[in-house]
């Protein structure tokens, strides 16, 4: 087991100096060798990485933890997925801090430390996130990252370089001699030991732009002509609407000079252009876009919406893959029968205008990027990003090849709209992404989440911010919604309760301004603040651990716990939507037993004349009614 | 000549592919061969590079313009900054440009273009510079930076890794084959050429934390253990005022527990402590100060202010020179004998309080940093950072030294204090910083600069704003501002007109927040800005050179090419202050001429019964009276 040997190896290099700097959180109670200085915690990164993993393997019953969760188990269906409590996390975020201690944060100081998030730091913060209560990690993703392109000064974790290989930068060099594989491999088995199964993010619909499969498979690229750069862009039809087209709409599309002229951009690939050349490029140690660009005048272009007239800017880190050796069926009569490859709203949208020829070497290699990860790492599941605009059969495919390997492998999909839940069973996806977040987040919104969630046939990841979204704390009346919304959310039917990296702590600043959101959400940390204006997506980015807001946080771990005792009542009780105009208000019931889960959501005091226990965030008490002011909350449990 | 090189390598290399993006004001008049595209101006960089520097070679007399430009002109004496227009840039952010042209700014991009600033493109900007009237380049220090302890993304410019070499990240991928300094070379050979004058910034009192200077000096540093460094900080001394100590207050610093913790955290340097193992340590390939940490875990200490109880913070990304061999005269007997070398106000402040035994094979380093610029790039000028913190004796060794090879050469003091213009002049400087840029941003104080530049025995930049101060024109009525404000300062007596980069076209960031400052500043951007939040000193950025103040740059333009008529009155003309309560006003008279600067700061309209030419920001016009409203100016001239 690699974690033993990382354990081993942390033993062994134990000098009790104490030179790294580890915010006061991430200390487990049973960890006492630290030094406090300036309010900062001073441990031997060593000692206390053998203690945290001594901790880890006390627990261990001496499994190979390095298989998935449900192979030790014994579970052959993904019906865990309903009992999981979910912490989102972008590691390069998480677990970065300032281990010098002072001055300022760096990717990489001058004490050797990497302040950036490594895999064993996510070892390390285990003891605190299973103190939250977690079961699930989800991560986002941690592939090779490409550095062309980017928006800020930091990759974007969704500029995939390389989907089978982890991004380098997750080494921690504390650990020398191992590699990041090895470092995946052993937080995977820590999190297995603790009854923590691990969720990966994955994008089959589009690469970096100088992805590490154009050397072997150029042909899975589409090409532009470098001069067409500068005026690339999703060609505008302002008679159409700000959708998809329709198969109808199709005609005035390419009908377009606009079109007719975007079309002209795109060149063959570059092995066709000039086969002998092309072999000697392919040969290069430099960057193979770079030599591209330069010895064939070709480059992958950005990508875009497959709305029409969508306003937002061209997706300049990431390029789309070739999913159709052929233009669309329904496309075709309108393009020249030598048009290279081209991309357009119709092309992206695979789903919806699938090709003939289907690009099987490129859809078998992408149907095996998962199984690679359940196979070397023993990943328990995973979220596929766009899905939705995958051709059926590929995405059929995927999941097919998953569920194969572990039919308890848990497949989310990137679905939003909640009332898609059925066609994302149908697909063969057993939890939706969902948009609770939205609706908790505004209280005149709020009871329209019960009704979605309710008629579910999919669970949905219950969310009050995710890292596309602006941070709970920061929406209008935050400073109740912080509390208010996780407790509404985390109760809906059908929810699997989703924590997102620093929500926890309170955290201002949102990852992305992605969703639902506001540049000036740029502006919520103060301008002294070494972070301020930096978005975790872009920058190099520390969630502020040092100035926790202890009062969500012991919230929160009050709240799963909380929700942990009556995961069965939710699952199995009958369900009923209480609501009145100004309450919010339902419950669960199984046999004698009912949790009735209430918030006023209007302007005045409401009295439930209700008796049982009752929960309003820290203890439990015995009561005969409840009162609750405007935007309280209370937890009643009658048996 | 380098620049011939440049220019024929630049020849050879025209491909007439116009894929290099720059911004429109960057393209001369003369030049023609740019293509339009999404309002970007594409050229061919190297027909670009070729034709500007064939405008340039066609000003050149023939001469070795690698020397200093008073050697061309045969001058003795530095009379020629008088008369000195000067532009001031970190070149890394003048002409920072997204040189690909669409998508967001990089420092390198796919196309194999630099998008930093480098010292070609410093070259391919001197026809702008020069259409500013512009005769003077002040340039930030462009020497190796160091990329550890950095504040934000990108290294600051004042962490000076080796203050005899360029930074490499100045030389352009575009000359494949050349070197940073050639062409840093070329550049000053050019501005020769245009009959520019070149003047860098020079900090002798500091060092990068991991200076190169460490492998071959290590004794020339301070040290400390590094378990001191998570709370090594100036030792506060809350009964002494915010000053630098007095001697008779050293007795009472060195008395304090703070003072003597503070001292105990010094070590002897790392080739005393254990030679042999310093032998083998020198001879690694890896960053010095990382390899002294992990074998000796010694450090360099941050560097701090000289004034007690000062509230900044340690200033981390650089350390002090060890300038004496034993401790300061006036404190050695409050020492222990056996106390390592040691940081403290007084040491810091060798100027007051200097030590017996000057480390005379530094100071001989230190003082031959200049003459090497001199003799191999033939620069004119040099701003000297924090000069008044020096030995005296070490100030007239760099002021000797570079005045032997070049008497005509101009030195800058960093004195901010404009009454201490005759103490720089006994020093040996010929120019003063200054602080114009506090008066001139504010209506009520705007009156006083008169008083205090009227007196001086030195000329001063006369700045609106500077790289550490906020932009002129996200003043308090800044708006009127950024034309009033340069109206009047660059007519001051005694004025060296400052344009500081950015200045020129409106930019509103702020380079640093380094001096009358407010962290709000880095909020005047619009959060979707890609450079929203970045601070030139410490990120990537780039000015706004797609989006200028047109009006601003036009008026510059105009108000240099007026001031430029009149240099000889200023400097020999009889002035007078004619100001009142609400008029600021003031004359220079040369014989029958006569020029009246007035500007109205008052809150009514004001009418001035004189008569003559009549200049407004736009036209001379021919007037018998002059009415100004309130923020309102003019230029009067009577012959």
């Amino acid at each position: 087991m690699i974690l033993k040997e990382i354990n081993s190896f942390c033993k062994g290099r134990v000098t009790g100096r104490r030179l790294y700097a580890v915010p006061k959180l991430w200390v487990p109670k049973f960890f006492k060798k630290f030094d406090e200085k300036s309010g900062k915690y001073f441990v031997d990164p060593y000692e206390f990485g053998a203690e945290i993993t001594d901790w880890i393997l006390s627990q261990s019953e001496g499994l190979d933890y390095s298989q998935p969760l449900s192979f030790l188990k014994g579970e052959r269906a993904p019906n865990w997925v309903r009992e999981s409590i979910v912490y989102g996390s972008l590691p390069r975020t998480t677990v970065a801090y300032n281990h010098k201690g002072s001055g300022y944060y760096e990717e990489d100081d001058a004490l050797g430390f990497r302040e950036a998030g490594t895999f064993f730091k996510m070892i390390l913060l285990l003891p605190f996130i299973k103190s939250l209560g977690v079961n699930t990690i989800y991560l986002l993703p941690v592939s090779k990252m490409s550095d062309l392109f980017k928006k800020g000064s930091a990759p974007s974790p969704y500029a995939v370089r390389n989907p089978m290989e982890l991004d380098e930068r997750y080494h921690d060099p504390l650990l020398e001699g191992f590699g990041v594989d090895e470092e995946f491999k052993a937080f995977v088995e820590a999190c297995h030991i603790l009854g923590i199964r691990v969720i990966l993010d994955f994008i089959p619909r589009t690469a970096a732009r100088d992805s590490d499969l154009i050397k072997e498979h150029p042909d899975w690229f589409y090409w532009i002509r470098v001069e067409e750069l500068a005026d690339y862009a999703p060609p505008r039809a302002e008679e159409l609407p700000f959708k998809v087209p329709d198969e109808d709409e199709l005609e005035i599309v390419y009908g377009k000079e606009s079109v007719k002229k975007h079309l002209r951009k795109f060149s063959l690939p570059p092995n066709l252009v000039n086969p002998e050349k092309w072999e000697k490029i392919k040969e290069a140690k430099e960057n193979i876009l770079e030599a591209i660009i330069r010895e064939f005048g070709l480059i992958t272009p950005p990508g875009f919406s497959d709305l029409i007239n969508d306003p937002q800017p061209t997706w300049d880190d990431v390029t789309f893959l070739r999913l159709y050796l052929d233009h669309p069926k329904a496309s075709k009569k309108f393009v020249s029968p030598n048009q290279p490859p081209y991309v357009l709203y119709d092309v992206i949208k695979a789903s919806k205008f699938p090709g003939e020829e289907p690009n099987r070497e490129l859809w078998e290699y992408l149907a095996g990027v998962i199984p690679h990860y359940q196979k070397r790492f023993g990943i328990d599941g995973a979220r596929l990003d766009m899905g939705h605009a995958l051709p059926k059969e590929l995405l059929d495919l995927i999941i097919k090849n998953v569920k194969d390997y572990d039919p308890a492998f848990v497949m989310i999909a990137e679905e939003l709209d909640m009332e898609k839940d059925k066609a994302a069973k149908e697909s063969g996806y057993d939890v939706i992404l969902g948009s609770s977040w939205y609706f908790v987040s505004r209280l005149n919104e709020m009871k329209k989440i019960l009704e979605v969630s309710e008629k579910l046939v999919l669970p949905f990841l219950a969310s009050v911010e995710t890292p596309d979204t602006p941070r709970i704390t920061t929406r209008k009346y935050g400073s109740r919604l912080k509390r208010l919304s996780p407790f509404i959310t985390y109760f809906l039917p059908n929810s699997i309760p989703y924590v997102n990296t620093g929500q926890e702590i309170g955290e201002k600043q949102p990852m992305n301004l992605g969703l639902d959101t506001d540049p000036n959400l740029r502006k919520v940390l103060s301008p002294t603040d070494e972070f301020f204006g930096r978005l975790a997506f872009f920058d190099q980015y520390a969630l502020h651990w040092d100035n926790p807001d202890k009062g969500v946080l012991e919230f929160i771990r009050r709240l799963i716990d909380v929700r942990n005792q009556f995961t069965d009542m939710m699952i199995e009780g009958e369900y009923q939507n209480l609501s009145d105009d100004e309450l919010l208000m339902f419950s669960y019931q199984k046999e004698k037993r009912k949790l009735i889960v209430a918030a006023n959501i209007g302007n005045s005091q409401k009295t439930l004349r209700i008796s049982g226990l009752v929960w309003r965030g820290r203890m439990w008490e015995k009561k005969r009614k409840v009162t609750l002011k405007p935007l309280e909350f209370a937890l009643i449990f009658q048996s």
